[in-house]
């Protein structure tokens, strides 16, 4: 098998406006960033506001394990197929950070023959969005450093800054520093901390954002620092709210690009799933919903975090009503659930598989309780065996869902065919009838206990001393009423990322509570999560190059 | 007089592909970044490689002062004289920063009626490349501290580390740092610095860079820190070269726009005048010379430091000829050398014209030591008079120089005939015969002295104690036949910025040398130089905005 860039590398693409033409696009309607690439502008998308919405399909998985999961390459293939059978179909996948590209994993936008392009692009620096982000939260930061240094009329208690600078590196130096050395006109000294782009409060705010007018008011709202009061102190505040939202007014536009097999994808926007929500922008996926007739989605993690987010916080923001979910699991993966250690993960072990699907039994109950219809696919590995695959497909059956083997890594969109069958079956039954999770009016506590109990399984929820004196301060604060954003491992259902399979009766740990008053939720820590990675013994950039035609080599 | 901002917003912009069509470009020649940027694919620059070169004149002037010259106003608007006049002309410029856009000064592209557009993207990210720039600095300096951090087999000495981390901000709290505070999995504790993106030496290799090998091999020898025998550590060393490449493949692509008058512009690159050489890209310069009869370029701050860097450093390095010089002047900037305080410019003074105008003919002898043909233009303001001007015009035929007075910011390219004329009639001469002021083997202490003594007019060197230990590293690490780089305040000849006119024997005092071994030259501080400006107490950033259809407001 080739690898993910040879098969990227050795793909014809077609001009991106070719791709949007397909899509009812003109050559106006797209700002275009190389011939590959393209923004949608505001007026092409205002033209199409009265229009009829598409159905939209969630891509969400398992648990992930060291094994892989694939829901990017399932979300991709997906949509190849369901274009082979002649649908008018729009993927709408999250933009990749650049920073971990140069660690450990290379490149990220599907795999195999499903994947979008151009690759290298992509990975690198794309449209510019994330330099973007970057720009506009370390404006912010430097206009509070500056208002500080300046006088501080508004009382910015140092000691209780909680806006942090970025970059798009893993650079794990940066985690914790002192700024403003020197002398008096270097600035006041502090302790500050850099995280990745993505784990800013911008990126969330700009995947939320419903326009430019909805984008300021987020920014305006979000909170830099307490005062000596223990008042919030927002950006508004301090004055950088139109500066921001001046550097983020491209970044907001949606990006088109496509797939191998040139179905058309957004791929915008990418917060966190941990603390923040883990989805690709709502500008995005309207777009996406207004041109497609089926719109495939994905969100970060697995079920409990990715897909909870995605109809927890981002549908009800969005106005979203998702027609149908598909839950990605692997034999591997499962088998891994069961107690397999990864070294022997490609020998049948029907006994393994019987006690690891209870993790893919959890997650069909829970995307259940949002009513939207589960089809289980599997992203099929070569040691796959038939009994084993036979195995989930009575399970999935028993469950009440349809069920599907998926070969789009192997295949591309001719692997993903009876996945889309199912799929499309499922869309015309039109039984879903999305609700959330909880109403955003309960108090924090309780959304926090619902997400705890309904989804992970826990006994019970546990408020650290610390988190107890957060939450109050907090409601105090008027927050109460915003929706929450969990902040737990992914490997595990539980908050101890060892427990596999589907822990019951556990106690969640809530450590600390803060609110992104901007992005528009209070997000729960349930341990701690590193929001700058390091870089590893031998990086990925070690291997990285160009070469002397522009060709890039060591992505992958 | 409207502002610039307006000017440029209520011109009608043509479709970029157009203007680079009259160039001779195709589409396919052209990366487009939206409609009215683009990038000029490396494809079609190798297909122009046969081709004959045109004229390449420099746009200079005195000495900055606060009443301002106008350079680039002054480089546009001759460009679009020429253009009035039939003639296939190209502009060069450097590109602005981002960060300074949001403290004092607004936007930079020129102004009034001789402007390059469309303006705000030029101010606000443009085409990427200073974010990919910081992008290749930044995963330098994780890189080095990764390997500090992972075992340190280099032997790094953390006391003796040249590479500074950068943003694309005025963020005064970054000059001085410390990190890796936290734990063992923090990294080593250690001070850092941060410049802004324009004072990184990844900036000067991008500008000096001639093709993507050469910039590969320039970024491998750019030198990171020392290690604990003293002896350099480079990017090469840290297996950083092919990364940091990879992020810049597109950054070094030349950036086509037009201006307000639809004449081709390309604008790339734009290292610092003081710590780097001031110049636009080699890449760009070339590509518009293949591309232009007549190619207008500038160099940053006044003719000693911008025109003497880019003849000693960047013409040689290109392999290029220029045919002739312009060396702007205004009647208040002569006047404020002359003595005039700033609130009195606008009246009428023959007297400290005269003596002022001695800076004005320093810069036209230093100018006819590189046999190139001057032509002097007063930049006009309204209360010129004509008294004034005559009297300028008048030295400058007593000097061998033509001279035009130039109306460019108020009428645009119909304010700049006479100064096309001049300039034209000069290139048909054909006098031009370059040579650059030192052979870069000459030792540098010589180069220094040759610089000092034969353009700033100075009597004597002086190297400081520390400085003179620096040269002879220097010497012994092998760098003594570079060029010389040096780092001086603007506004005077002298190393006294307060020194106007034309001083004379005075010592200039050389207090630091180390090299830029990349970018190809040894930087030689006269002084301090900020490299990292801060906001002031009201930003600029306090007004800029953008409204709900998407338009920049508060840029000037």
């Amino acid at each position: 098998m080739k690898s993910d860039i040879q098969i990227a590398k050795e793909s014809e693409l077609k001009p991106i406006k070719e791709v949007a033409l397909e899509l009812g696009l003109e050559e106006d309607d797209l700002e275009l960033y190389g011939k590959y690439k393209g923004k949608v502008a505001d007026e092409a998308l205002n033209k199409l506001e009265g229009k009829a919405q598409g159905k939209l399909v969630l891509v969400t998985a398992i648990n992930p394990t060291p094994a892989g999961e694939g829901k990017t390459t399932t979300t991709v293939g997906l949509g190849d197929a369901l274009k082979k059978q002649g649908e008018k179909v729009v993927i709408a996948l999250r933009e990749p950070s650049l920073g971990p590209c140069f660690g450990i994993k290379g490149g990220a936008a599907g795999g195999g023959y499903a994947q979008v392009v151009p690759m290298e692009d992509l990975n690198l620096h794309f449209t510019g969005d994330f330099h973007a982000i970057t720009s506009a939260n370390n404006l912010i930061a430097a206009m509070l450093d500056n208002h500080i240094q300046q006088g501080n009329e508004l009382g910015i208690d140092p000691r209780q800054i909680v806006w942090k600078r970025c970059l798009d590196m893993n650079d794990r130096v940066l985690r914790n520093v002192v700024v403003g050395l020197g002398n008096k006109m270097d600035g006041v000294v502090r302790e500050d901390h850099f995280v990745i782009t993505v784990a800013t409060e911008i990126m969330a705010i700009l995947c939320l954002a419903t326009d430019l007018n909805d984008l300021k008011e987020k920014i305006g709202r979000a909170i830099v620092a307490y005062n000596y009061k223990n008042e919030p102190v927002t950006v508004a505040d301090i004055k950088a709210t139109g500066a921001a939202a001046a550097l983020l007014k491209d970044a907001l536009k949606p990006n088109l690009i496509q797939t191998l097999e040139h179905t058309p994808a957004f791929v915008h926007g990418g917060p966190f799933a941990n603390i923040a929500h883990g989805c690709n922008s709502i500008k995005a996926t309207k777009a996406a919903l207004k041109l497609g007739d089926i719109v495939i989605t994905e969100a970060g993690f697995g079920a409990d975090l990715g897909a909870e987010k995605f109809f927890d916080i981002k549908c009800p923001v969005a106005g979203l009503k998702p027609d149908a979910v598909v839950l990605v699991a692997t034999i591997r993966a499962l088998k891994y659930n069961g107690g397999v250690a990864k070294e022997d993960l490609n020998t049948e072990n029907l006994e393994a598989l019987a006690k690891g699907i209870v993790n893919l039994e959890k997650h069909i109950e829970n995307l259940h309780k949002y009513n939207v219809p589960v089809v289980v696919t599997l992203n099929a590995f070569v040691s796959d065996t038939e009994k084993e695959n036979e195995f989930v497909k009575k399970f999935c059956e028993e469950k009440g869902c349809r069920f599907a083997l998926s070969e789009v890594w192997a295949k591309g969109g001719e692997g993903g065919l009876a996945l889309a069958d199912e799929v499309k079956a499922v869309l015309k039954e039109g039984n879903a009838n999305f609700a959330p999770l909880y109403n955003a009016e309960l108090p924090l506590e309780e959304k926090i206990k619902k997400v705890a109990t309904e989804i992970y399984g826990a006994g019970d929820v546990q408020f650290e001393v610390a988190a107890s004196k957060q939450l109050a301060r907090l409601k105090s604060l008027g927050f109460d009423h915003l929706p929450v954003c969990m902040a737990k491992n992914q490997y595990s259902l539980s908050d101890d990322p060892t427990l596999l399979g589907r822990p019951r009766d556990f106690t969640l740990h809530i450590r600390e509570l803060y609110v992104s008053a901007g992005a528009g939720f209070v997000v729960a820590l349930t341990g701690t999560v590193m929001t700058m990675p390091g870089l590893p013994k031998v990086p990925a950039a070690n291997n990285i190059d160009v070469n002397g035609v522009g060709e890039i080599v060591g992505l992958f």
